[in-house]
């Protein structure tokens, strides 16, 4: 199979240079092209991201290729869709609305942003949890009379909470949840991002619109297809979101109500062997495990665990038996910008490879 | 009235230093003799906290006074009570266990351990929240014949959670409580304490025994005197406990379920209206108020709130309704070595002493 | 006397702020007027510096007003000097070339901003240390045809530098300087400041333009009036500027050539007696020492020691013999946005105040 | 050629676990025993770093191996040399003392401890920098009447500095140096290491002995061998070593005088071609530069740099004329747990493999 061509609109934000260093090297896909705001157009992309004063500002801890830093940005807003397979796009919510349909009424779009997250024809996948919502990609096609599609990936935040919650719920019923996240300062982005001076010996207890999003997207993601769009799940979640001083790896404080009765065995081994069909199919960003349960007592832990599986798994501990909601309780370490990011989103674009929904434009 | 003599065991630590500079001054103490382990005897205090390498341990914010650094420290397995009215202790459980009923066989002992917390007819007092609990004080005396008493305080996390659930409880009934904390380095003390090396760049999602303390003290605080011990408050209480990269003060999101319905407004009020009676005693080390409301936000913050009022009142903010367990949701910020340690041990010594439960020893 | 009528250019950043708060109930003057960018004027000062989002971006440890709060923000740039005694600015480098000579042609300008520090008509004050420079006062108003005038305080790294080694410089002569600073966050201001991003777990080794004014000022600082101008002092100055995951408190590392022998106890004796007759004129602002010697060989520490005196003394340490350049090294903590920004300026104004170069304008 | 058979000594701590993970499927050497404290011994290695309550110690950022995890630990004071080729150690200096001397009766010692670094038939090693030395290992044989040797490595601090001094003063001859450290904590170790307490929010100014010890084995490692012992160079140092909020990775300022005029572009490329011969011989831990140049003038940053090559380049950048001492000035990041410790002792041992130090014993 030739490669498809990939490519990055708002590469020079952090989740875009995450899709931009994951795209380099890939079987499946070649990042052709790169686009980003107009201030940034007709410059190479290494330039695009250095400052007057000389300072790089390269996030991923991958080094970039010369070939790639010497691509040339486009303005995202002036762009075609000429000789491209697939569009990634990390740009904010704004731009988005009026970015990504533009594009998708010629090919598929994966995306991190919120635009589209709650239409009712979009899917919001999240590896392993909800590949059956792709039923949605076809409605929605039709619907709009596109060629392609848009789907966004979930906030990072409701990332790690969904893939848990998914096998708890697919054996024992999962009907109430209270979350409670310290997130760290990459989730936040750059620009403005977080500010050394509010974070340093401190703890920030709100994120705004962060709450909204994962209570909304974790009954989304676990609800099912019934006709033209998606039942949210019948569950009742409540979140605190804070910010707390890591540089990443987002830490969630989990306590699940149940509706059977489960063993903190059984529950752990549920998650331990969630998603066994998903990763046989073996996608190149997959990870062994889509969920790493650690006995120590001490774990998870965001800086030693948020690197495992190069930031594609979820690591789990802590588990113990949850008396007030009656189920489970348990803290989780999710890697915010690689699976609850852009390698995420490339995960899902191989799956939609595999499948058929993506696949070179005529 | 001529002053109490105080002694503070333990005095070397973090919360023994808070302890006795605290006393330096006090209207109603005045701090006339310091015991620490064998190691520290014989020396003066300043002496005993300076490493061989001329490094002064001392922690609180406060300057050390020149007469109390030249205080000779005793060994507090050694000591007599004699010429003692009043007894501060902050050792570590096991030390607490020996020494601490020896001293209230003849004198008051205000304790930060958590050794006796547990014991039917010990009283764990939290300003405002159970002062009723000191009908054990005579219970306990008969029981045991002693002369003295011992209160231990709570636990520094207990003591943030307790005061704002005591308003809630007392307008609305509380029944379910679940809690994560984020809690500051500074209440894992300095030997061996936190780890730079565990905490930077990271969340440690355990504190050994922390979670069961918070869960049982919090039933007994609320409880109610019934006969000659204290029935435990019939709340379901969940908790995760973790550390964060915070020097004091301790966050906590919680998410309370309450029996009858209250607004988001009314249970503000209730916070903001709690202990006016306790307040109005005017006690030395007494805050204005007993619970702040924040209305901006991204409130409370460890590093912006902790130290209000000195450390003696409770921040609490992002007042939500909670939908899983039908009632109300908040975060708290107490200080942890302030009100949840020593100085909130000497404000109930203070109240003692209005009481006449504590007074000059014949 | 009656107050004299201040006015806060730049009101709404970080030193601006600690104009506000430092003006707020002051013995000489009186805050009457604030003004920022016009996206603030006309506001309420409260609402100028709270985010859409109901964030209150206020940075210093003193409480606001509620009458300073209530104060209305005028747009800097149309403001009149009509009312107004004195003008304190903190506002960017570029805003003032523009904004401070036209305040300073009726009124004198105490600033913060860099960009007059360089003109050979302008003196450069730092307590105690250069107060002959007011000579250039007239020089200045003579030359410019102004009825004000404009002092700029030195840079923040410059002020703890400049402080310590006045001193040596008077009793044994300074001819050689090589610094490393370890610089807090806050120095950076919040917009766009330092991220998170950046700072966590790490050190940045540059700060843009830092270095050039360190090695300049300090020159400039411990130079003589001679004739219309300032003649630099002598010194060779070096300095690498780094940037550390502090809060506040600048910490330098100082090695220093003396062109006289000078025993580390008579360097010691020489700094910590520095600044008597300064000191003696009492002013409000004034700490009760200007450098503060700690012999604890692990201070100065920026948190132990940053806020000492209100963070308007210099606390040095670790003096001893320096083999390389011949004389004396230490470290250095001075507080980088009190003695280093605003305070630093006001300590000045009241000492204009008391010389009779601030007065009631007519 | 078999593998040589490795002990570590000292294994459970920080420079010691990180001996162990390197030799593991290391091609040289085969790890087949490990001493420690008693406290350890007879236990599983795993069992050895986890703490009673479950918690597992361990710091190097690769896996621990299955078979290593189940070697059994040895009291290090009772082992017998039998069966193994050559000790790696990394014991605490009194330990050292003791220790080292009885296995070098036998078989050579690479160390990380300082008790012999000092002696006067003692090389200490740095790669590339002084091979030379070897000549000692035979005097220190001859005088000591052993069969084997040791050499200990330089101080963590000493090492980024000495490898970057080398290529300026072989070519333009360094004669003063000034250097200021802002040093990782994991360079203190865990137990008692640095303190959360401590360091959040701050700077500690002193690390005791540490100054002394970067000046002495700077110009011992910068020395010539004459006859039965090294002369140290003729080289001015003087340091101030601080401790940052930094998890690993030591930068270091560093002021140079050179006794030749040197463009700042011959300096850099003297320190980018370092080393080239030691390179060529392509050993297992070797890195590809031994100096790595930025540009970029933010960098070197410890967060950033630290990890390059494995730990085992030193990043340095920030070149700039130095007016004092005359000469250049630069920022260096070298990784104090990576090649300024254990790795940069198993690259010193298999160099010395190479030149038929280090073999097979009978």
């Amino acid at each position: 199979m030739s490669r498809l061509r990939a490519c990055v609109l708002g590469a020079t934000g952090i989740a875009g240079q995450e899709f931009v260093v994951a795209l380099q090297r890939h079987p499946f896909f070649e990042l052709v092209r790169i686009g980003a705001s107009q201030r940034s157009a007709k410059k190479k992309f290494l330039d695009a991201i250095t400052d007057p004063g000389g300072k790089v500002n390269w996030f991923p801890r991958e080094t970039l290729d010369d070939q790639t830093a010497a691509l040339q940005v486009e303005d995202a807003a002036q762009m075609s869709v000429d000789g491209i397979d697939v569009v990634f796009t990390a740009v904010e919510s704004d731009a988005a609305k009026l970015l990504e349909p533009r594009f998708a009424e010629k090919v598929p779009v994966i995306s991190t942003a919120s635009a589209f997250r709650c239409d009712e024809d979009v899917p919001v996948f999240l590896p392993a949890v909800n590949m059956d919502h792709a039923a949605l990609i076809d409605v929605q096609r039709k619907r709009r009379g596109w060629q392609g599609f848009i789907t966004p990936g979930p906030n990072c935040t409701t990332t790690g909470l969904a893939i848990t919650l998914k096998p708890l719920d697919q054996a024992f019923g999962v009907d109430k949840v209270v979350m409670t996240s310290l997130q760290a300062v990459s989730g936040a982005g750059r620009s403005p991002g977080v500010a050394a001076l509010d974070i340093i010996d401190n703890v920030i207890p709100y994120i705004a619109k962060e709450e909204e999003k994962v209570e909304r997207e974790t009954k989304k993601i676990l609800g099912r297809v019934e006709g033209n769009t998606i039942v949210a799940a019948p569950i009742a979640v409540s979140c605190t979101c804070t910010r707390v001083n890591v540089l990443e790896g987002h830490t969630e404080s989990v306590f699940v109500g149940l509706s059977r009765a489960a063993s903190l065995g059984d529950a752990r081994s549920a998650m331990e062997e969630f998603g066994s069909a998903f990763l046989a199919l073996g996608l190149p960003s997959s990870p062994k495990r889509l969920i790493t349960v650690q006995t120590d007592p001490y774990r998870p832990q965001p800086r030693l665990d948020r690197d495992a599986e190069n930031g594609m798994t979820t690591t789990v501990g802590r588990f113990r038996e949850e008396p007030v909601l009656g189920g489970v309780k348990y803290v989780l370490v999710s890697h915010n910008t690689r699976m609850g990011a852009a390698r995420g989103g490339l995960l899902i674009a191989e799956y939609l490879v595999k499948q058929g929904y993506i696949e070179r434009s005529k």
